[in-house]
């Protein structure tokens, strides 16, 4: 007897037919012989109801009671899912954040989880009970309701798998799995059938929408290996799990893009110590994320930095910086591009074969894209590009890597 | 600094701009200088769809899952009334059930309040913060969510009050008070300045729906001395409190009525000991509340027993009674009569006072309406009509004992 942890998300059980749906998919992996745990959201469109109300009665709602707000979505869909598994004669209950020991730290709103006790949900366990858990919840301590932030459903998944040490995890949404590129642009882009914890994080952090790196980060860390497959249908979908020697055979395991990047570079900067700190600080003190960070000596000892980021943070980062800028020297110049796009091709092979980089750059080429930035980590080759020129990209990188053949 | 509990009903906090009304009150309340602890219910109309979606899902949605289900209603009226608080520059904190220190046993759907821990609200109260505490839930000593039934948000504000030893504990809803009688049907009702902790318990078993007994019960075990008042206006309204001495001045305090009774009188079952006990016994595993009791012996040994019951249950009562009469005599009767109402005189001073039942009884006479049951216990006497004279018997009986008129 297996015991499985499926996660499904907030479309997933968005109405009460796919609330029934939900609990058919439950009881059909039960009578299999399994022990099964959901971990689920909030009904799609509810918490989106609960914040405009918030923000009705105030602008700027206090992040401690849009916690104790929004933790009332899961709660709600926990308890009609068990009613759903009752309807279909299977023994369920659900279980708050609280209730399955979920304890975290850190602010409201974006609560980590820092500890699990699962001795309730080992007790329903062994009592033979299905359990529907609340995901995205959790408490202090001192028992304030905490919700987890983005992608929080998917980190209580994998975090009560390790607590329960569950043989399989299943991450349930609305793809069928991670794939070599996004097929709606790379037609004959393969789904995966495994994926290196690592590679997911670079494909995660380089525009894939499949998951949040925190749970990808959760996962690797305590060891737990899950898999992303549809909720619509009963096909195998993508492992994510720690590297094994095979897997190294694949240069690049998948293309990821991310659309609606700007680019700021800096120029005439005296190159002193502490100089890159200065700007780098200001820039995070506005809470603007950068992705892409490239710096090198241009000429006569001046330094020039580029950074990308999201096209929406452009004027927030040029406000931030021109006093900075001032302040450090007469000859500093910014100048900014939007309208680009970041392609990133992944794969832990990439660390014993030398020229991908070659490859990727000579695709692009023979296409007649421009490349832009260049960024490298062991695993991923980031460029940008003009953003419309993004999906051609995308395909010409794809095909010369061969992305569309099973590997050998 | 005063201490002071607020209950705000469903209604009460039923829109948006409802809870900026009560946010609005409780700012003005605290303006005055006092500590205040709202208890809140859910928005009106959220738990009726919540109950609606569980229907959907299951005919017979299991108790535990309602109780998860439906706490998240108050739940979502606390953080949204903490947000109007904090537009209006008020330090407020919302507190869960749980988080008050609400402890419950019994049955799920039907908690009993078994215990109470304010270390929370007391911390909050001492860092000057004003509370938002959920009405209706409370938990188990394991954990377990519960909701406390009808009633249940005015027995949370009863049984904060006493934990939190507050100096006033106001039970806001849409009536201004506890009146002499319901003054839709007599016109020339008074709101009453103060009522016994029994009366109210008669009035509330009698058919007054401004209160559920249980919350009275608890109010008077504790002595917490509450306000039935408006969340409309100022006005003061009725106070709730132990009898003293002047109370007794008074023979009638007020006259309750109740609706859509209906009767059931058995004959010719022969007079052993312990017939009554089967009779009444089948129909409380019928789960039949039954109100009024009469039996006595007719002729020959054989008894007569009549009870009271809303006329919804009638059927379910006969039908339980059935097999039950046809095995202790061949001469049993049974008859039925719906269409009656109950109207009930209650007062404290009615112990030391005689003659109530001949006023009452001449008020009804002399305007031709027959009596059919009579009931009566220390301070109350009730008769049953039937239903179409009961609003001419209410204004009949409210003015011969002149409740019309302030006591001198």
């Amino acid at each position: 007897m297996a015991l499985i942890v499926q996660k499904y998300g907030g479309t997933s059980v968005g109405s009460i037919d796919r609330i029934r749906n939900v609990a058919g998919r439950m009881a059909r992996t039960r009578d299999a012989g399994n022990q099964v745990v959901a971990v689920v959201s909030a009904m799609s469109g509810v918490t989106d109801g609960l914040i405009k109300m918030a923000k009705e009665l105030n602008e700027e709602p206090a992040d401690r009671e849009l916690d104790v707000l929004l933790a009332t979505g899961e709660q709600q869909s926990i308890a009609l899912v068990a009613m759903a598994l009752h309807s279909l004669g299977v023994d369920a209950a659900s279980v708050t954040g609280r209730q399955a020991g979920i304890y975290t730290t850190g602010s409201h709103t974006r609560g980590r989880i820092s500890n699990m006790d699962p001795t309730l949900m080992r007790k329903f366990l062994d009592e033979g009970k299905t359990l529907v858990v609340a995901g995205f919840q959790g408490v202090t301590l001192d028992g304030m309701v905490h919700t987890l932030g983005r992608g929080g459903s998917d980190l209580t998944a994998i975090a009560v798998a390790a607590a329960l040490k569950a043989d399989v995890c299943q991450i349930l949404t609305d793809v069928d799995g991670v794939y070599t590129c996004d097929p709606r642009i790379v037609k004959n882009a393969r789904k995966l059938p495994e994926i290196s914890y690592d590679e997911m994080l670079e494909m995660a952090s380089s525009g894939s929408k499949v998951m949040q790196s925190r749970s990808v980060e959760f996962a690797k860390k305590f060891g737990v290996i899950f898999e992303v497959r549809s909720s619509l249908n009963d096909n195998p979908g993508t492992l994510v799990l720690e590297e094994h020697p095979n897997m190294e055979n694949v240069v690049i395991r998948g293309i990821s893009i991310e659309r609606s990047q700007a680019r700021v570079t800096i120029s005439g900067i005296p190159d002193h110590p502490g100089m890159s700190g200065k700007i780098l600080g200001c820039l995070a003190e506005a809470e603007i994320n950068l992705d892409m960070i490239v710096s090198n000596i241009s000429s006569e000892d001046r330094s020039k930095h580029s950074f990308t980021m999201h096209s929406n943070d452009l004027g927030k980062a040029q406000a931030a910086l021109k006093p900075v800028l001032a302040e450090l020297s007469k000859d500093a110049k910014i100048e900014t591009e939007a309208g680009i796009a970041k392609l990133s091709a992944v794969g832990i092979g990439m660390r014993s074969h030398s020229g991908v980089a070659a490859t990727m750059f000579k695709a692009l080429g023979d296409k007649g894209i421009n490349i832009g930035m260049i960024s490298t980590s062991e695993i991923k080759i980031a460029v940008t590009v003009d953003e419309i020129h993004i999906e051609d990209a995308a395909r010409a990188v794809h095909d010369a890597f061969g992305l569309d053949k099973e590997p050998v």
